[in-house]
């Protein structure tokens, strides 16, 4: 089978053949028919992510056939028992197991569910990753209810825009803010009211005077610019933090954060109940993810550029070839 | 009746003759028996509160008798229907209605309870804003379990000595941060397993050291400290913040939030829910509140004078004189 394959930190992946992996007791093969990157990707190649291991297998998105069945792969292993946090042994595929940049991947079972019907193989890998880690930011963290008023961060990401695409399908007011005002107008073609550009110094009373107070925050950021959201909070609103690609938080309100009984809250991937809720909601409002761009395993690399530019508005896909 | 009045900013408090208040429909008069200081009295002084108005007679702990019958005052007015945040009337007792520095208040039938049998006059009127605080904290907020390990930041204040106590009470495993060794001393007397000085540098490796991780933390600081409290937590920790008497909280990192999947919550005093549930608990496992001193109404400003100095661990509790 061909496979990309990092063989080292800072190396381009490389096209190889592998012979097809054997699947041990309670594991399935599945036959990949497309993958998506995440920056977890990019970051691996850097050497910014803990317990690597060369070679790997990069790839957490992944979706494929078990025989005729179409299905698509929870990427989170042995979360274990407690929904409130996942356990020590809790890993992502893609590393150190192989990932989904391949043509065949062993998995276990239980990590196999239905791919959404309505989605092509494309529009379903963009779903594992993000759509989970946006899922679980959303409803079991931030207890999102369809008359809550919703910021998106840095709009532009795949968490961010799956956040976006589910609050709008719920009926959601939903607001970003982005450095790039072209994809602020994206997020308003996808159902966004509006948006500001945080690059003004004035970005958060700006958004004030213009979209009021929010009930609920999805930030992936982190930064100096967190310290400005409980401003623009509403009295029991909800922060919720999946990222930190800003680093630390500077100058945050205390007073802000009692005053208002906010609640600033972690969120990291999904539980195994988070994934099913995930399909769920995505099958029951039909959501169709938003794609960025679209490449072979062939052009893998010319992908992985894309990805280290961050320049895209949502997912970046991978289309495994045939035999 | 005999009042402390306060005319105005900086000032001591003044003892007058005003005539008793007449009760509106839905109030009770109440005679008091014992009021207690809060440092929101402190705040008043020095004009670091929103509406003040003048004269003013400060106060928001209270109780006393109605007739026969031993009650306690919930200090909370309109806070209105939702159990995750007050109504815009939400206030307190004590400014800018008038407080229980007073021979009789008048108060809404409403937010009258039967005080605790097993406490005396300066013991009950140590309990309402305090105890309601760190009742809503550990328990509405912070979910607080008998297994749970909890680290309570700068113990000698009321809602501090409070969380120490019912956390003790519970069977908590109950740590304590001060930046006096004898108040540290002093919570271990009343059962917590041990404390750090957080003046040193190292209080926060030192105290993960000998105490291991917390699952709860209760923290009225702020501060640059409190951004290392993540680094002291278990995964699905909460961190409740009721005050922030050390300012802006610089350094946090957004990482340790979202990979130990923790959460941040605002908690300001409580609803009525709270205030009912705290006296079952304080009626259940007969909580004693921590005394620090006691003064007659006559000696109002001595008390102050304590209270402003911040040497207390526990209540500063004043006896209201009879006729």
């Amino acid at each position: 089978m061909i496979a990309a394959m990092l063989r080292g930190l800072e190396l381009p992946l490389e096209l190889t053949d592998l012979p097809v992996p054997l699947a041990n007791k309670n594991e399935v093969l599945v036959r990949l028919k497309a993958a998506a990157l995440n920056k977890r990707d990019y970051w691996i190649t850097k050497g910014k992510y803990p317990g690597l291991t060369f070679p790997s297998i990069p790839g957490s998105d992944g979706v494929g056939i078990i025989g005729s069945r179409e299905v698509i792969i929870n990427p989170g292993l042995d979360w274990g028992n407690r929904p409130d946090q996942f356990s020590p042994e809790f890993r992502i595929i893609g590393m150190p197991e192989f990932g989904t940049l391949s043509q065949w991947i062993k998995i276990p079972l239980t990590n196999i569910y239905d791919k959404p019907a309505h989605l092509n193989w494309i529009e379903a890998a963009a779903l594992p990753v993000c759509g989970v880690t946006a899922y679980r930011a959303m409803f079991t963290r931030g207890r999102a209810r369809p008359m809550d008023k919703m910021l998106v961060t840095g709009i532009g990401g795949g968490v961010a825009t799956f956040a976006l695409l589910f609050g709008v399908a719920l009926g959601m007011e939903v607001w970003v803010t982005s450095s790039a005002d072209h994809k602020i107008d994206l997020a308003v073609q996808h159902g966004a009211k509006g948006g500001v550009n945080y690059s003004s110094a004035e970005w958060a009373k700006d958004l004030s005077a213009t979209a009021g107070r929010f009930d609920l925050v999805i930030d992936g950021a982190g930064g100096n610019d967190f310290a400005k959201l409980p401003q623009v909070m509403n009295a029991g609103g909800r922060m919720v933090i999946y990222g930190g690609t800003r680093g630390e938080i500077d100058g945050l309100s205390p007073q802000r954060i009692f005053w208002k009984q906010l609640d600033v809250l972690g969120s990291t991937m999904g539980s195994p109940e988070d994934f099913k809720s995930m399909l769920d909601f995505v099958n029951q409002y039909r959501i169709k993810p938003i794609i960025s761009h679209v490449f072979s395993l062939r052009e893998i690399n010319a992908a992985m550029t894309v990805l280290a530019k961050g320049e895209q508005f949502g997912k970046i896909c991978i289309e495994i070839p045939g035999d």
